[in-house]
């Protein structure tokens, strides 16, 4: 890492994060834009001082601003809220979804948290608003990606908020609604004749460069930090559930950092006594197309080999998943399941979720809702337990999925009697 | 009115509104399903018992929920919670828009209402919220509207959330994205080869007959009660701003309703005391394809009439606006002032707000940023005044606009070669 060693860290002010770890040997390293182990070259994730997270509580959060910040003390960047990247991120709608609970045969309470509430409707918003933080205190001055499409829309949007240079890396065959909803904030838009895993190989060797050294790439050299905002995900839930825990939840993989980051929020808020000790189940989702973590928890393996994607669910398409191993971790040491559905179900799990809740989801949230109907009648997921599934996306970003199955049940002429014709009267 | 006049009225618990007033002739009616007077069948709009308004103060709504439902107090139906049909529309952020001001020469703050942040990602699901939950109240068990597509949209998705049986009628020529969108709730979805006029005139026919009795069409027989759902975008805005008025508010006008709404909010709020007096002044926006309005209000006529509307702001091609009138009366009597703007400047307007805020906003946001542009550099906006204007709608909705001016940077292969070749390395 090129341009982050010698980077002050005392620029980060006043943090309850105290070390960089590596999620495979333990090692520990100063904070700073670093994602790799020097030792064994694992992931690092953020460390915290337990001490400094434990004077969180529930008052103090209750009085902040109604986004992810409220929750600034338990995440590694933006005490000072005048450091922070406020885009008006989270505490999206956590919403019971009683009449999807009576179609999948539910006694428990079920509810979505609808994601797409967020800005630019996805949830990577609180990712992108954690990292661009970060990348502003660390004394970067251009931030940068590699995306299956929604993250380069934060990327982008939360960059022309701010005034910050951004360069976002998608592959070139994207859903044209997400190329044009990044292109129009005007930052640079590189599109990538591959793979996202092509995308991501590439921005990597590019965070090496000097011409890349004042670039932070959210999701390479300032990974920790960004995954780190998905633990809010986590956090929200259990506040807007009344400070408890739901007894399973069921998140969608692309690379699996937003299902593990869940987890450590569970962890975390019990660790610091903000919801009281509980047992919860975590199961994770995706799609036919890219299942390389499915696949290796249905063959009872902790290697996750790498696949390449095909299929309609895009923003879940990462063939060679980082984080892939700890969700297998997370999901296995809590008692859950994982399992993939193919195109057809995922279309037929838009449908099913926009019918029963009025939210209409992009395909990674019909995956997570026909995987929810696939675990329950299979019987590996309880029906009688309280379960909250995550939508991340918004349905108008991959209105192609759904575009040939649905339309108008009649085109009429504007009269009584075209309405009569086609039975309507 | 076949289905409203022997509706219980008594449905409605404990209201603020005490009747129907003729906003033409000031006839009063009770309250109930009816739309036009009796009298002089001028529109009706919702009366409130002064009493029971000024009873609301600004704790009671810091207590209430972070929707639409936090100003109950001050709307026709939804003040005991059970009855709101909540689907978590409203307090959408409010944000600063310094980039925008600095590139507009504005030395006051400029402020964005962004409420492509509802659950539909419009302001339609205000209106919607209120007159759905006035239509249960009612005794109705469908719903309908006339739609240029949001509020197909909004309509849809509100039903599929509470399981009632939706009927919406739209344009059959509109974005395809918004036809999409409403088909995947599964609602009865009706297009009509015809402009948005057509439709409703088709829809006002319907509301007398026996078959649609007991349908509520939001625009149409409960229109009252929907049309207060966009005072809370006056509501809020007050409050956000720490419960005061802005001294400049530019909307968007189809039928002219939001914009007056706002208006009769700001005049509410002054009369109960929740904010200071002020002078305030509001500018109307419409697209040179439907304007109706702005062409009265140059020739400094009362009366609009009707166009055949073109051109891309499709949500707002009302060629026959209803509060016309109305809209006309609240900019004169502020001393404010209207614009129309060319498609080419709606696009460039979606892209100057894109770049400088990270909104991405739909055509009719594309037509407000143009106008208030437009007024700003004409001298009739005054940009030494805080201003606010509304975004009403999300940019996903209507790509189409600006999917030919916008696209990546580049298309490489890659590879650092690539990225050189591209001139990025």
């Amino acid at each position: 890492m090129t341009a982050t060693i010698d980077r002050p860290i005392s620029q980060v002010p006043d943090s309850p994060a105290s070390a960089l770890i590596c999620r495979n040997c333990g090692a520990q390293f100063p904070l700073g834009a670093q994602h790799a182990c020097f030792e064994c070259f694992g992931p690092l994730e953020i460390g915290y001082d337990a001490g400094r997270l434990s004077r969180v509580d529930r008052a103090g959060i209750a009085a902040g601003p109604q986004s992810i910040w409220r929750y600034a003390g338990l995440l590694p960047v933006g005490q000072d809220e005048r450091t922070r990247v406020d885009s008006h991120t989270g505490m999206t709608p956590l919403i019971r979804a009683d009449r999807l609970a009576d179609r999948l045969g539910f006694t428990a309470p079920l509810w979505v948290k609808d994601d797409s509430a967020n800005p630019t409707h996805s949830f990577k918003d609180r990712v992108v608003s954690v990292a661009i933080t970060a990348a502003r205190e660390l004394g970067f001055s251009r931030i940068a990606c590699a995306s299956t499409g929604n993250l380069a829309n934060s990327v982008a949007a939360h960059a022309a908020r701010i005034g910050m240079d951004s360069i976002v890396f998608v592959p070139a065959d994207l859903e044209p609604a997400k190329i044009s909803q990044t292109a129009v904030y005007a930052g640079t838009l590189v599109a990538i004749e591959g793979s996202y895993d092509d995308v991501n190989r590439l921005c990597s060797e590019l965070a090496e460069t000097d011409e890349f050294e004042a670039t932070a790439f959210v999701n390479v050299n300032v990974r920790p930090y960004y995954a780190e905002g998905s633990k809010t995900l986590g956090f929200e839930v259990a506040e807007q559930l009344g400070w408890r825990l739901p007894q399973q939840v069921v998140a969608p993989m692309a690379s699996g950092s937003l299902l593990t980051k869940v987890h450590k929020a569970f962890k975390e808020l019990q660790q610091i006594g903000l919801v009281p000790p509980a047992e919860y189940r975590v199961f994770g989702a995706q799609s036919a197309g890219c299942a390389p973590i499915v696949t290796a928890f249905d063959a009872g393996e902790q290697t996750v080999r790498p696949v390449k994607p095909t299929g309609i669910a895009k923003s879940l398409n990462i063939g060679n998943p980082a984080d892939g191993p700890y969700a297998l971790d997370a999901v296995r040491g809590t008692g859950g399941a994982m399992a993939q559905v193919t195109d057809e179900e995922i279309r037929a799990g838009i449908q099913l979720l926009a019918e029963t809740t009025g939210i209409f989801a992009e395909t990674a949230g019909g995956v997570t809702t026909a995987v929810l109907a696939k675990l329950v009648s299979s019987g590996r997921l309880d029906p009688a337990r309280e379960t909250v599934i995550y939508n991340t996306g918004d349905g108008l970003k991959t209105l192609d999925a759904i575009a040939d199955r649905v339309g108008p049940t009649a085109v009429i002429a504007p009269t009584l009697a075209g309405m009569r014709s086609a039975g309507l009267l």
